[in-house]
């Protein structure tokens, strides 16, 4: 139910806000995140467009948080590569419907509902924080692109 | 986040079972659902192939639920024609996770949990017994095929 892009974009603000403040290349947020780098670069220029990410091109810069993590949710991310479409209107288009939900669609808009909600009361910063063995994205830290060799690409942000 | 085909397929099963248990055309389906005709024999094959769906060809035939609508739930619909994929392993398969999903994806498999959780509770029947002023599909109903001037089309299920 949840794209490939959806699951790449959590993957991305998920590295960079373990990294944040500090930018990261491109090719780094690629290779922690396990993400083509083709695919990578597209789901970056989504999320820079939705205002989550920016980029500084040169040395020192490459593609970092526009926000604190704790002040960015799962939903934001969601919604800016592949919004939630909640049923606000019979999609029939049954005039004597409207806005009022037949039980079947009332039942697939509560559902998604439920995502959203459960999605808002998430932030990256929480998902960081959170006591666990298994820490997102743990295999392979982000070293802060100032100690890098190479710029970021600037054709990839 | 529910595709298309999801879409047409409650359609299709909820008109379905409203008639029940008289069969239908293909082509009063299509009529009541508002589902491009081709694209509803793709759905339909996918319903019959799930066994949710039975077709009988001849006079008096066409397609009908394969059992009765208060045992058929939303979630079978759903996973019938597009499966919901619940996160079991981490997705990088990061060794150390294995089953024991970071808190990102931890968050994503909940949300997900709780959609087949919601659909798991609702069968057609109860969709078409609530109380409601819009009852799905209400606009055409769907005239069982015994009435019908043609026989179902056996290239279409």
């Amino acid at each position: 139910m949840f794209s490939q892009t959806v699951e790449y974009a959590l993957r991305t603000m998920t590295q960079l806000a373990a990294s944040a403040p500090a930018a990261c290349t491109t090719e780094q947020v690629a290779t922690a995140t396990q993400v083509p780098r083709a695919y990578l670069s597209k789901v970056i220029q989504g999320l820079c467009q939705a205002g989550l990410l920016k980029s500084q091109r040169g040395t020192g810069g490459g593609i970092s948080l526009a926000r604190v993590p704790s002040e960015i949710t799962i939903l934001e991310v969601v919604n800016a590569v592949e919004p939630i479409e909640r049923i606000h209107t019979c999609p029939l288009n049954i005039q004597t419907h409207g806005t009022h939900l037949c039980p079947l669609h009332r039942r697939m808009d509560n559902a998604l509902a439920s995502v959203e909600m459960a999605f808002r009361n998430s932030t990256l910063a929480e998902i960081l924080a959170e006591p666990t063995t298994s820490r997102p994205l743990c295999h392979i830290p982000c070293a802060p692109s100032s100690t890098s060799s190479s710029p970021p690409d600037p054709e990839s942000v």
